[in-house]
């Protein structure tokens, strides 16, 4: 399956081009005819001989990009001087800094923001711990903590390698939420260890969010660690996917005019994704979900390949027991979710579903079946991708989900709060807007991150789950 | 000792002063018989009957505060409305952010900086791990690592209230030499443990900044992460003292014409800055440095309160095993360092050094000794304290430190980069300016982090630690 060119695989060459009518257009060809997309042209220099160009393409892979220099380096009338991938460019010395939010110019400031004034402050919640939360940047800090095992589509990289998709997390809690977030990467994979480690880092952070912690491993990890810490652990990869999930399902039903309660839902791949998806569809009342692995439909009296966590899912979903295949779980579904890998069903597979169905296919960045084959049997067609309508994008609830909880202080993220979340995401979408091909807003609709919160803000007070009892109207989302 | 009024305890109040003349000066009367210092004023509303002032008043201590303002409050020809301190309005949500680089504002930067396009960045460094680098925050990201056990003067207050101060350091690292920072306030006082989790959490950052871990464990902690980990580990309460307080010693025995090789040192107090400065000295080429605590002079055969740290530190101090108290150690010497506590010394104790003495009394905020009296015999006299001259502040130090540290990609920090601190320092005093009341640069002398950084990355690359061999001119320092 090939990509359409992206800035994911954009880079600017720098080109010295005789100055003759004609030239450019030629150079542009060659690229239109290589795949390249063409876009942003700066005028660098420009003398009566020559003009230096910088051109910014984009491809649609790294090979692709290596493919359109070979055939730009070819023609010999005009001189290509300098090849930039932008995506490396903008990644060098890391994509977050920490910043003073005051300059510390004279003897006034660095005496109270450090010895001797600072003294005041640390006495102060040393008398009373719970003003850790309004005299430091636990009040609005996140650890975004992986250990490298499950990046992105990369499998286990290490901490190392994962530390640019955390420092993109960050960007995005502070862009999009106003929150602060700091990449925590562990060099270890034990976990028993990363447990311990998150506990003992926790006095500066109001909030941890894991990240790209490989299944079942991180089940056992937010477990324990929402049992031991007093603060809201959350591991996106689960909820973040069911809240925005179950936001779009909610908006695609009422399209469909189909009822929860009635529906039946297959849920392909169980890892950390299907199974928060499986738990939030059953609180918000489906009672018919089918999941199934590589080994097929998982019910109660399978032997092979299960675990503690597929023995639990066999006993509280597919109510009739079904046993098959992918096949025999799609027949008269009304939804499907693929959270597994690219290319597992067909559209014959599809063709089993009942009709008006729903076809979410999340897997990253090829889906489960892409939309232009999903489209031929189901109405409505979702992925993970920004490409196609209906991206399914964790950018929706994370920041706003944590500004809420991060403001009322509230010592968990509990289902009531990620349910009311997938509400206030599903109804930024009105009722007269809604369409096949928009059930789920865009991630820079500037209102999500305010209802989002807003929303997370009062499920937390009323749940009794928040530090503090009011929510005060001038609390800033950027 | 009371102390001058100073913005560590300013406050703000805000008054409603009836609008007649000599209103604002019979409140400046009482403000000023309180003790209290006049800050800025200014002016919020104004009628013909009425003005509303905030008032910025320095006091000398949180008891001073509340005095002024009972004082205040008993005349009753004005109102105050409210009184706001300005350290702890400063303090409101913390002093740092986490902020992006770049704003992600569409599609184009967040396909780049999140999925799908920082998958290809996580690639390259999981095929080459050293080009995390280059591409991450590692690059320029320090950890300040405390377990909150020896907090200023304050002792042991825990992770939660040690929190102020390691923002206030994180944002002088920034500040001062445009380093990255973070916060890492571990809930252990285990010793393994500490390790444990800073060799977890290492892989985000370029080097790691120990702050206000108690003594002795500070010496095991360090040695041991030292040992373990590929990227410089600074406890900065030793070694940032030591340098400073070599740099000023070296400018203070070019006034005095001393050598050092020739003179005697007397340390006072050997916890983690006492015995990091008799490591340094020794370095440095002095010879005769005679160590005392609280049980008096550190021998070879003591047996009153020692430790390995004690052991070890008489048998490379006090050559000629001289025992007694802090007058025995103080005869004839050069330079007394005061590293211990509140007024442990009187001038009478002083007059028995050598002529010319050099007195260096840093506890903080009072020293062991407070300047108007160490003048009564010495002829240079410094202390940490900002309302004095000679401020010995490891500001000086530790910015321009691992700047240059990280710039070169160092592995550690070792003797040589550091006495090429403590010599860049003292250099920038030049040696016309030098006086008895000016052997240290201000910590707002715009030239010393960088010009540390350079004399640091030089000393790196010499000694063969650095991973980058060459200096790049265009690393900025902000």
């Amino acid at each position: 399956m090939k990509n359409n060119p992206s800035s994911s695989y954009s880079f600017t060459i720098r080109v010295l081009i005789p100055n003759k009518p004609g030239q450019f257009a030629r150079l542009a060809t060659i690229i239109g005819k290589a795949g390249g997309s063409l876009g942003v042209v700066d005028l660098i220099t420009a003398d009566r001989n020559f003009i230096t160009r910088d051109i910014t393409i984009e491809a649609s892979s790294n090979q692709h990009e290596t493919e359109i220099v070979k055939k730009l380096q070819r023609n010999k009338s005009y001189k290509i001087m300098n090849v930039s991938d932008r995506t490396f460019l903008m990644h060098l010395g890391g994509k977050i800094e920490v910043k003073s939010k005051l300059p510390i110019k004279n003897r006034a400031m660095l005496s109270m923001a450090y010895t001797p004034g600072v003294a005041r402050i640390c006495e102060a919640i040393h008398e009373n711990k719970r003003k850790v939360f309004t005299l430091t940047i636990k009040k609005n800090m996140v650890a975004i903590v992986s250990d490298g095992t499950a990046v992105l589509g990369l499998g286990d990289i290490g901490p190392e390698a994962a530390i640019p998709v955390m420092e993109g997390k960050a960007q995005l809690f502070k862009e999009f939420g106003g929150v602060d977030a700091f990449p925590i990467c562990l060099d270890t994979k034990k976990v028993d260890e990363i447990i311990q480690a998150v506990k003992m880092i926790a006095p500066v952070f109001g909030g941890i969010n894991l990240e790209d912690i490989s299944s079942p491993r991180c089940f056992e990890i937010e477990e324990k660690l929402k049992q031991e810490l007093d603060i809201p652990v959350f591991h996106d990869d689960q909820h973040g996917t069911a809240v925005v999930v179950l936001a779009a399902l909610m908006n695609a039903l009422k399209i469909v005019k189909k009822e929860m309660k009635k529906i039946k839902v297959v849920v392909m791949g169980v890892g950390a994704a299907g199974v928060a998806c499986t738990k939030i569809f059953k609180r918000a009342g489906i009672k018919n979900i089918i999941g199934c692995d590589r080994s097929g439909i998982i019910y109660r009296g399978r032997t092979e390949n299960m675990n503690p966590i597929k023995e639990w899912y066999a006993n509280v979903t597919n109510p009739n027991n079904i046993s098959g295949g992918i096949k025999e779980a799609l027949k008269e579904a009304d939804v499907f979710l693929g959270v597994s890998g690219p290319g597992l069903v067909t559209s014959k597979d599809l063709s089993r579903m009942n009709k008006h169905a729903i076809v979410f296919a999340l897997a990253n960045p090829t889906p489960e079946i892409m939309p232009e084959d999903a489209w031929k049997v189901a109405e409505i067609v979702a992925t993970g991708r920004s490409d196609y309508p209906n991206q399914i994008n964790n950018v929706l609830c994370f920041p706003g989900l944590f500004h809420g909880a991060l403001q009322v202080r509230a010592q968990e993220i509990n289902d009531t709060m990620k349910i009311a979340a997938a509400k206030a995401i599903s109804n930024i979408v009105k009722s007269d807007e809604l369409s096949r091909e928009y059930i789920i807003p865009s991630v820079f609709n500037p209102n999500v991150a305010r209802v989002v919160s807003k929303a997370v803000m009062t499920a937390a007070i009323k749940t009794g789950v928040a530090r503090k009892k009011t929510i005060t109207q001038d609390e800033k989302i950027v």
